[in-house]
């Protein structure tokens, strides 16, 4: 299969937010910031980002096929599923996108800030002996997840469809999760069975999935191919990078009290415990500075112990905040290196891990 | 108490949506429409509108203070709370700015289109026998609820709260509710403690309840006597109508699929039963009509059973689509009145009740 598919459009340096971009943000939504405290979000806190509608489902007849370059196809209904090894994995989510609203020219798609991120615990069966059971075929390269969910995106009249390749699916991390938090799944989080590749951003984890398939040539979909891609310019050799795993971020937790409107913060003079979270799908992380000056000079936070490679992890640090105007950043480093202040911009605004800036007034 | 503070900012004609609204549709979500098929709305597809931040109560030290203007002030306990008589009732709440964005000029606050919406099954206890176990003095007129949530709104520092009037207090609707759809109340939906007002807009429904206060003089605080009003000008005489009950609305579930960016709808020609919800906080539902020519022309709807007066009706309409542009509208009835078309424009975008209009291409 090939696809075409047009540009992302690029706003005008000051264009504000189009009505678009609002009907997104106003279906789909971050995490507020304050629920970084918790190990697992709460359900209905986690971000969420839906490219067509939220398809309805009913368990009872749900089946999934997996098929393809394999020597015995397989039908599984939930039942199935739900009688095969039973995994669980605490593991973080952030969209590719999050952040985009703040690059500068803004790439039009779903305006994030900082807030498309969430840690759930995540429950189903290992996908590797599904597919050793179905018998893939010498010479398979690509296994693609074809989720219910239908629309067009930039003129591609498609089901949400993503492939990894077989190295990648065969990972044991990889999960068909029936359960989120320890119930089955929300409707609009995939319900009855998505896809869970533990490190890599959310457009890996195919939601209302249907069906496995096994590929022995290269997979060029369009949100392979075309959506999540790195690119510089619209002629980037090869289309850009793919997007695949998460890159480093930390976020603190916004101290004080908001204003309703801006949302900036005040807060009362003294010795003030900052906290937050930290995580990386590329490597582990290492550790976590944080900056009281907008990233004139940066210290080292305390990071909390390692849960799961891909949960998230706490850290705190302490602040003696005198009367002042302040502006909070933290930074996360993996063992690849650290988070950027101003990473490089690209077309589609995607893995996009400049640092959050929380402007505070101590009074 | 007498609170001041500034006028909400109204967006010149041309002007687009602002970073902070932007942050704040972050935050803050709608209902996705597809899930208006839902009787009860799955926790997470609720919308959810919070002023400052979701604030961290651990519910076994949580307590509720009764006081003020009574004999016999009350302290309880969560324990004490559920050893009451309990009471389920499925409500309709919405968000009085429902709809804001749409406004023409446009009143900068949260941005919400057509989806601050949600039906829960709130689970709780009659605020009435509690009140009068406290004792009532004679004299009372308004009843103040407090939440734990703190922060500044256009000036004013506060804790969140509003107050009903002595009468509107003591209906046997309202409720101290703990529980929603069978589980304690979720972080962002106020827990462990919220105030359900059956029928009015989501304001009234303080969340994160801290204290209850019973007072012999008009309660003043800035969200019943700044926030939600509605003025046509800065000097509207006493500050506008309070904003209290629900109009009437219907919404459509918008059919077919939507493209990606501008959420426009394709349909297969043929006949389509198109479905969706009204209701009323105002007075009991009589009918829906449904317009496919953006309001020219209207049909009447096929009401679903009324369940309990503060849900929703389901309603369905069969349309014979033939191929060409069309825009679905649909349009509530009450025993008062119809939903407007064009309601009359106010300074903060409240009680707006207009037509939902979906454009749709039939192919």
């Amino acid at each position: 299969m090939t696809v075409a598919g047009e540009a992302a459009r690029i706003a005008a340096p000051d264009e504000a937010v189009s009505l678009d971009e609002l009907r997104l943000a106003a279906r789909n939504h971050g995490m507020p910031l304050e629920a970084l405290r918790y190990d697992v979000t709460p359900p209905g806190l986690h971000y969420l980002l839906v490219h067509y509608d939220i398809p309805f489902i009913d368990p009872a007849s749900w089946q999934l096929r997996v098929g393809g370059h394999v020597r015995s196809p397989l039908v599984l209904d939930l039942a199935a599923l739900r009688a095969r090894p039973a995994v669980s994995r605490t593991v973080t989510l952030e969209c590719a996108g999050n952040g985009r609203a703040r690059l500068v020219p803004r790439p039009v798609s779903q305006p994030w800030l900082d807030e498309a991120v969430g840690t759930a615990r995540w429950t189903g069966t290992s996908l590797a002996p599904l597919l050793r059971e179905a018998g893939v075929l010498d010479g398979a390269v690509d296994v693609a997840f074809t989720g219910h969910d239908h629309g067009t995106e930039r003129g591609v009249e498609q089901d949400y469809q993503r492939a990894l390749s077989l190295p990648d699916a065969l990972s044991e991390d990889v999960l068909l999760a029936y359960e989120m938090n320890g119930a089955p799944l929300p409707p609009q989080h995939g319900a009855p069975v998505r896809l869970i590749v533990p490190g890599w951003y959310g457009m890996a984890h195919v939601k209302w999935l249907r069906e496995i398939t096994v590929s022995d040539a290269p997979f060029t979909g369009f949100q392979n191919a075309v959506a999540y891609r790195l690119r510089q310019s619209a002629d980037s050799p090869g289309g850009g990078e793919p997007v695949t795993r998460i890159q480093p971020r930390a976020l603190v937790i916004p101290p004080g009290f908001p204003d309703f409107m801006t949302r900036r913060r005040v807060l009362d003079a003294g010795q003030v415990t900052l906290s937050g979270r930290a995580w990386s799908g590329r490597a582990p992380l290492t550790a976590v500075s944080l900056s009281t000056d907008g990233g004139a000079s940066w210290t080292t936070a305390t990071l909390g112990p390692a849960t799961e490679r891909h949960a998230w992890h706490s850290w705190t640090a302490t602040w003696q905040a005198a009367p002042g105007e302040y502006e909070l950043c933290a930074r996360a480093t993996d063992a690849e290196g650290d988070q950027p202040v101003d990473p490089p911009w690209n077309m589609q605004g995607m893995a996009n891990n400049m640092v959050q800036r929380v402007p505070v007034t101590v009074r």
